[in-house]
């Protein structure tokens, strides 16, 4: 529910009806702006009818909430929601891009792969301490150790960090390392892991499951905002349909509607959407006149040898060719790398 | 990697043998035949070429396991594995009915449920005390209250139970109430919850993701069997596609190619398979024929009220009738109920 | 829109309001039931409603036709339409097989295969003359040389034949030859066929197109109906989804549903369905139990050697035993072969 | 088969090996290059290979086309292949846009939005006088009438135009009045059809069957060439997914791997491919930034009252506005509208 309030309404009417809404068992919400104070209420709506607020006579208006996720929905937050890793902004116009390589592999490979990065104009670097992988038997990530070299080259190149957590039990060890949390698209419905991300104060990236329809990501995130942290960059990846040409379909549709739907930043990771290293240009470019925030790119600086996605990781001088090209693009389109 | 002994190798030399793989840091595997021994050696197969096992006198032959899934695959277990739960069998021409509604609700309803599934020839109650639901403000279930309520109703009717763990923190307390532990399609791919529940020691459920290829589900049933539990049932229960006119479409071509590809049991659920009532008979049948090894359905007795699922629970007597189909049809396909 | 006359209603009123309807731009169906007459009209209904027939005396209800499709639908036709080919019959509790080669390759090839038919129970020879192929490099079949060598196997085993037309100007020289016409998945949505196919008086097997919703299917069902021709078979042949483990996902959910949304009877193809031979048998048994009215299977004498399909086509033996078992399971399910 | 000669090879020789190549029932392909000859000839090449090419004196090399499609992938034909729509072209750096209504529905609208579409830059202008629908009570096209109407307005306008041909019989009534033939997604598979328009001297736009995979498409052009039109753009227009967000899913990197494997020219249809008009500019541009040769677009002066696709159908001031963002665009990406 949707309670906007009258002009003349001050602080103690505010609080007195949060109390009420409070005590009802309704989660309060309050939405200062610059005109009027608008104040939100989530649950059971029809508890919330016992208090009859459209007869408070500090009250204007009450209005449902008809989409089924309330938080990251434009109806009660319509402005962009500026997200911010470090120093990179995603959101409201700004545009970032994070790269790095797949999995932490070695010192050498990481430092040699982040200047890389940071070259091509990277804002964040991007790498897995932690691999969820689909054969038990494939290279399952450096774990802890990887962690921790993965902060050591983000100080070391000036970049912040966003890497993966994979399971509940992590989450604060990952949240004391990096800057930025991933929810990979294998555990986008894993319900407990995103309530354990919403109650940490770094920003997520949350990925698109592989079956997850716009709408079930934008439930996943309302997860996560429900639990306390509006962070939140939705990541689109790829869906998986017929085509085989490519790894996966990147919906790029998702995109556009995603950012009618909700205040959040989204951006596209190419890398996983496509598989394919002569695809990853082209689409970055396309996600990006699609209207993303921000792009999450897969570099490194030997990819025959890579441990994990060599067939979808960019050549450092790729990078480099591509950010100059959204240099190039981005201001034509209203926004700035 | 798979060995065949000679049949003069006594068992002095399969030690041996078993040892060697082991100080290699392989998986050695022994499995004794009824003609000659075989052993298995999962890992990397190039260390295993280090130790020349062609030529040890006691060895006939050693070739590679193809198949990306080694425990699972049919190549080193030829036999049907059978999988009990309390006194029910699934596999090996066994066929079981796993049957009760989609969540513990309360305890007349789930007792109701209960004897309703027993009556029909349910060998298996199924209820969810943890419910991963795609909004965070629907049931999310009773939990810990909920795995109390089910053990004690199995006990009262006699039947034993499974129900859905989504966390790994939880996966201890539920092998204690429960006596299978079900992974629920979300979760497939939830690697750190496979390898939990791979190492209790009670049979696990796990159900196909909405979006994993057969193979996705066989790898990721070898999780769980490397980690040490190989009682293991595969269920089919739909996958998403573009067909609106059902909750998901239900993939019953997987049965018959996971008994081929897996010695182990592959059940069918029909009710999340279709979403729709009215189907989840003649697709229950349709299971059956296709060669699986047992049924989950939802019964509920008052599907109207239902916390969730109810449009895809049967009426008990609808179940009643499914029983006495399956108790014709089974037979005349060479399988008893 | 459905009318339902009084009892009272006598032919010269039937007539009337018939008459009424048609003037008025509709098409009128005339549906006498055994205890009254029940009157159809397709069209716009706004145009109808010019008509006033509530306040006709001899009408006792108007009620519109909601689903999109009106003449497949069972509203106005409550109960099971029973196509025959030949003397084959399908729906309405019959249960036909349907078995042949993919293609017509030669005069030996196709009569061993037509024997191995009939011996299994086939009630009819299908095999391909024209053959849509995604290369155009590929076999494209025999064309109205192959049409004749058909006919006269069929005559020669006593079986009636079913083959594919694929272009609108073939339609009139298939149905010299054949007892029925197949529409092929890939043209499914080519209206130009289904309107052409719709105006000869031989059965129409309609398969569903490989990205066709149960919806589309029906609507194509209804060019046939619409433009004259009732004697339509729907077919399950598979769709695309993501699994690639299958040639398409065998969607047998689609049997009950189209069974309950429309009168006309239902056939499973699970040679293309699965494109595995090994799955056909389990396929089609679970296509059976599912509520199928029939079966289409492929069967060659020499899979190695056909110049299609080969790898989906079961041999001869398989197919007798396959004949074998439905005749034990369908009376089961109330139904025989 | 691709037969390289040598330098020293004259006409003489050319026509010598060409002939050679026919007497063997195979289709030879003359292409002359800046340095030197190169031969194809497609069918059996177990055929060709009797006449022992590699030891003819004139003959370099001779090497097998692997993709199964020859006349439409790049192997034979590394450069870009430019279709001219009356004075449009599109491939080779040139970017085109077509737009027009939907259908022709009447004079007046089809005028007017034929000027909108000009004004925004198009080159080429867009609608229906055979509308293949779903259900057979939809509005069907004007049809013959149509077709004039079309004709007679492209000229008043100054644009050429495209329409869809949905019947082989209609083949040849078409192109007398467009100035391009498009084959609808429905009958990407209507092989009949693509003989048909492949007999014709227009050029055809191709568009993307909903569950073709991308080199299903390639054989569908395939058919086209080899019956003799070369010129053929591919339309990338959406494919059938899970997701109900939009119409269809959109499958952008369709572009770069239609344009990696073959040399013809794709454009991208954002109006069937999303099906909600605000997602037709941000989907259009990106159709662009993915390497697109052109747009298809749906404009209609008044939406509200289209007799088909109203949803999709931009307003003549939203064409104008991405007419600009192309022009702006475009250049930076090293093309031109």
């Amino acid at each position: 529910m949707i309670i906007v309030m009258k002009p003349e309404a001050d602080q103690a009417e505010v609080d007195r009806l949060l109390a009420q809404i409070e005590a009802k068992g309704l989660k309060p919400l309050h939405m200062p702006g610059s005109e009027r104070v608008v104040l939100g209420a989530l649950g059971d709506e029809r508890v919330l009818a016992e208090l009859s607020l459209e007869a408070d006579p500090y009250v204007e208006s009450v209005k449902p909430i008809l989409s089924p996720y309330k938080l990251v929905a434009r109806d009660l937050h319509p402005h962009d929601t500026i997200v911010k890793i470090g120093d990179a902004s995603f959101g409201g116009g700004r545009f970032g891009l994070i790269a790095g390589p797949c999995a932490v592999e070695s010192e050498s490979q990481l430092l040699a792969s982040a200047k890389a990065a940071k070259a091509a104009g990277a804002r964040v670097l991007r790498a897995g301490a932690y691999k969820p992988r689909t054969s038990p038997y494939s290279f399952q990530g450096h774990g802890p150790e990887g962690l921790t070299l993965l902060a050591e080259v983000g100080r070391e190149v000036g970049l912040p960090v966003v890497t993966e957590v994979i399971e509940t039990a992590d989450v604060e060890l990952v949240a004391t390392h990096a800057d930025a949390l991933q929810v990979g698209a294998r555990n986008m419905q894993n319900f407990a892991l995103l309530k354990a991300v919403g109650s940490v104060a770094k920003p997520v990236v949350l990925k698109r499951g592989m079956s997850a329809k716009v709408e079930d990501l934008l439930l996943a995130a309302e997860y996560i905002l429900a639990a306390g942290n509006d962070q939140v960059i939705l990541c689109e990846r790829g869906i998986r349909t017929f085509e085989t040409a490519t790894r996966n379909t990147l919906d790029l549709a998702a995109v556009p509607i995603l950012k009618k739907k909700s205040h959040l930043p989204v951006v596209v990771d190419p890398s996983h959407g496509t598989g394919i290293r002569d695809l990853v240009t082209p689409m970055a470019l396309a996600g990006a006149a699609a209207g993303a925030d921000g792009l999450m790119i897969e570099v490194h600086v030997d990819p025959a040898t890579a441990l994990s996605d060599g067939p979808q990781s960019l050549y450092p001088e790729q990078l480099l060719a591509l950010g100059k090209q959204l240099e190039a693009m981005l201001p034509v389109l209203g926004r700035s790398l």
